[in-house]
């Protein structure tokens, strides 16, 4: 299996990319005129979306009862160029009655050790921690 | 500098972000109902977008004189889990009237080298090679 995607610039910095029947445009804040977000910022998505993906794929099969369910992000990047991310630190945040944490945190460590490629490829560069909250409610 | 984000789950495996006054909606075209491209596929929209940034930033400045600007990503994947990249092949397409070769390939060089830190990132885990193809138009 291969992805094959292609993005096209449309105007100033900005360049627009057709995938699944979805266009992704993409800009800069700093530099371009606001026509998407940054390319980096997708970078961070893409990994919330992936361990988020796998971490409701696992409380579903373990039965987990959760209501609402957010992850956070808090990336620094260095000053100079390439900027690039020091680091990456997760916080899961499960909301529900009777949440058991060690299903949850089973969840979690079997999505960052095995199942979430983008994790994984984001550790080769950077450290990527994760902590997370419970919401009782 | 640092980036904080926050995906919010919305139904089966699809995830929403709110990011620069955009929503970024991701699902999986295989296990989930279409509501959004997948992480993955996310994560080289994010190299796309980031060297294509830069390239046409460095293009500008070299009075370049292109009319339309295009990359094509190839990038096969893993058959295990956890499924990543093996590799990925950028084709810089470039169209326009008396481009000369080598300041493209300055801008490219430039970014894959310098500037682009999605590249940067992403190459700690697999090769990221390129292409240039001047379209005379």
């Amino acid at each position: 299996m291969e992805y094959r995607l292609s993005t096209e610039w449309t105007s100033g910095i900005a360049f627009e990319t057709e995938v699944d029947g979805f266009t992704v445009a993409l800009d800069s804040a700093a530099e371009g005129i606001g026509k998407g977000p940054s390319p980096k910022k997708l970078m961070i998505i893409s990994l919330l979306g992936c361990t988020g993906m796998d971490v409701v794929s696992l409380m579903e099969k373990m039965r987990v009862p959760f209501t609402a369910f957010r992850i956070e992000a808090v990336a620094p990047l260095t000053d100079e160029h390439p900027k690039v991310f020091k680091s990456v630190h997760l916080k899961y945040i499960v909301t529900g009655q009777k949440i058991k944490r060690e299903k949850v945190e089973k969840s979690i460590i079997l999505s960052q050790e095995r199942y979430c490629g983008v994790s994984i490829m984001m550790k080769k560069h950077c450290p990527v921690t994760w902590e997370l909250v419970i919401v009782e409610q």
